[in-house]
């Protein structure tokens, strides 16, 4: 059964978040898998107690330290190698957990993800994958914010990442990746962006569509669109604040009603970002989601869903050996 | 009164839209001007005669060269210099206008209002400031896509910018300038904008209000948002195109109806783009004023309202006092 250690610790709702999404990911998910809810012993008791007490395929792992969501990530994974984060990594390094999920802090989450799990040989960092909703299918946007000055090569290497993700996770057939970019002819862009675009033109096994403009990220004719980190997360943000945005702009103009008219409802759930779950951190040897500070249970369980999809797949290998082989032409 | 030089050819329905345009402005707006619509003269005149003939204020400038959406920027202003665009930057050069507006090729815009006009002292390059709506007052997004590969100097550079033009052309008392970045904290970023924050911080006659992220830009806390041109240009694009994504929600959840429901029709007013009119291209000695190349007539008019309140407010000068003033304290 597949193993999924998840950090009951983290999110600014946490410990009652966390479980409360295992507990729905036991009950509802198709796919059978243990949870193992890291975090202080008595404090995890004490909640799931609150939920209804033990459930066949909950175990709780004790983790006695706690890395706040204002801390600063590599310090606190340094001086506290007890907390629920790197507790429930070094479960999967061990091999007692096959994915790794936290809603806590991201930096952390990414630091220690590096230390304990290591990186694929290739990489260099790990980059951060986001779903962005659609009208048709998501799109995965990468970097989103763990690697803010990204040269040609790193970009490419997102290509890399992207598409074995698009691939083994999102079922994606042969998956279009785009280069954001501020123009579609070739020679646009910055200079990272320009190189990238020439070197995404030579790589093998990305179905690389050229560069894709801002109004192209959300037309769904991408499975994967590739950037440096710092415009990738600027355009996450942004996306997730006019949704709010659009819902202010309706109950200005029409009182709050609006917002509860089922079709409102209706487009909500298509942007709704905890469907999907969580970001996976891609180019680290095993699984590792992390999640929005403010996920609901309902992210969580879906989060769960995702790290078993990926381990299922093994996108993790499938990771290894694309890096190999891309080493091996370079 | 107050002259407007008019790119007659530029946009993708030119010369109809621009002619509209100008027509609307002459019969509308409530500071009177004259606009010298620059173009191919019989055509232009064959344009006007089917708009209802010639009209007080409204004179035509020959300028039979018309340079392409697609062409190069440099190249086609280097070897058309009759080009509606050239010619219509001329006669400001010339002290024949006060402003130049074109819905034309934004490359070739900007390539020759640089050449014609000039830069003030302290510029390297001109930038181009948009207007992104919000639930509450626009704010001014630069740069938008001028200057792709920004260090700290040119992040600052747009600071001042866009705060004058605030002040002149927004009327916003003190204008709230930010930095566009991937988090809070000062030491955030990437090294442009790590540098960029520690120099606003310095910065005399700038109201900076530190790092905004992606989720704030809309939040109408800021007046001014500052980003490289890459950066930006993407932003923009994309929310363009979050607009039409929203209706295509509701197109399929509810049905096309709900678009012509009343409340759809205020939202997309409040989000309706031709409401700003163009967006300035800041640092040049002059007002110019680039459109969208699909802008309506009612775009043309709102960038001809916006042109005059740039030269009555004498922004130029304001950007060439501002720049002497911190090369001066360097």
């Amino acid at each position: 059964m597949i193993r999924i250690a998840l950090d009951a610790m983290g999110g600014d709702l946490a410990p009652e978040v966390p479980v409360k999404g295992a507990v729905m990911a036991v009950g509802e998910l198709p796919t059978p898998c243990e949870i193992l809810l890291v975090g202080p012993k008595a404090q995890i008791a004490a909640e799931l107690e609150k939920q209804g007490g033990p459930k066949p395929n909950l175990r709780i792992v004790d983790a006695p330290e706690v890395v706040g969501m204002g801390e600063k990530p590599l310090e606190a994974v340094r001086k506290k190698p007890n907390s629920s984060i790197s507790v429930g990594l070094t479960l999967q390094k061990k091999g007692e957990a096959d994915a790794f999920i936290s809603a806590g802090n991201t930096g952390a989450c990414m630091a220690a993800s590096t230390l304990i799990l290591r990186l694929h040989p290739g990489l260099e960092r790990p980059a951060i994958g986001a779903m962005f909703p659609t009208a048709a299918k998501p799109v995965l946007v990468m970097d989103v914010g763990a690697n803010v000055d990204c040269d040609a090569r790193e970009l490419v290497g997102f290509a890399h990442l992207g598409a074995v993700y698009a691939r083994d996770v999102l079922q994606r057939v042969e998956p279009k990746v785009g280069l954001l970019n501020i123009g579609e002819e070739d020679e646009k862009g910055n200079a990272a962006a320009k190189e990238a675009n020439q070197q995404l033109r030579q790589a093998h096994g990305i179905n690389f569509v050229g560069n894709v403009e801002g109004r192209d990220v959300l037309s769904g004719d991408c499975d994967v669109v590739v950037c440096d980190g710092f415009t990738g997360n600027v355009l996450l943000k942004f996306y997730e604040s006019v949704a709010k945005l659009f819902a202010k702009l309706l109950a200005r103009e029409v009182g709050k009603e609006a917002l509860q008219q089922p079709f409102m409802q209706s487009v909500a759930k298509v942007l709704d970002y905890s469907e999907y779950g969580g970001a996976p951190l891609l180019g680290v040897k095993g699984v590792s989601i992390i999640c929005h500070g403010s996920s609901s249970a309902r992210a969580i369980k879906n989060a769960i869903r995702v790290a078993i999809s990926g381990v299922e797949a093994k996108v993790s290998d499938h990771i290894g050996a694309e890096f190999q082989r891309r080493e091996a032409t370079v």
